[in-house]
């Protein structure tokens, strides 16, 4: 990645991480709550299973989500945001509003109740 | 481009667009007024002019960004955000909080003054 000299280093980071896709999927899906892998792929269902581990892998890295182990019998991993990646609601959250207010649902998504 | 039936067809459109490459970076760069091509290249230094002709285009495509043409000698191209486009303020606002308390600069840019 390079980066402008132009631009704040830090905003630049961030729009990096924001612009990565499935990313600000993710976190909205993860702002109710911790989630199992399973259930963030079925609300993810456009996204592979590799794809997804590997996002979460880097969201991980990036310090924005967290992974639990429940030692349970099965094992039961958990996906949640951190602190730093629970600060990122006001951003999902104006995307939100943006898009509710200017965008149209993709054809075939219109009557979609989630809204 | 695939859409989650159990996501908010509207939100994945509009994260689909800010998700997109220089976008974010773009509407920053034309938030305090309209800009010509080449100013806009300027403060965007690490991307082709290829690619950011691009990336306007699919801009005005959207309506998030006009291109105006001032018939003057020689003519003046300006790009400016539309109503939509200014309306991602709060996004791009959010981002640059959470940016600025979370992230670290890019090695090399830590001491530019644009913070």
């Amino acid at each position: 990645m390079r980066y402008s000299s132009q631009i704040c280093g830090r905003y630049q980071r961030g729009a990096e991480i924001i612009g990565k896709r499935w990313t600000t999927l993710i976190i909205k899906i993860l702002c109710p709550g911790p989630l199992r892998f399973s259930a963030l792929a079925e609300q993810l269902e456009v996204a592979s299973d590799r794809v997804l581990s590997e996002r979460l892998k880097e969201l991980e890295t990036e310090g924005i989500v967290v992974r639990t182990v429940y030692p349970e019998s099965p094992v039961r991993v958990e996906y949640a945001l951190t602190d730093k990646g629970a600060a990122l609601k006001p951003v999902i959250e104006a995307l939100e509003g943006w898009s509710e207010r200017w965008m149209e649902a993709p054809a075939g998504l219109e009557n979609h109740p989630d809204h």
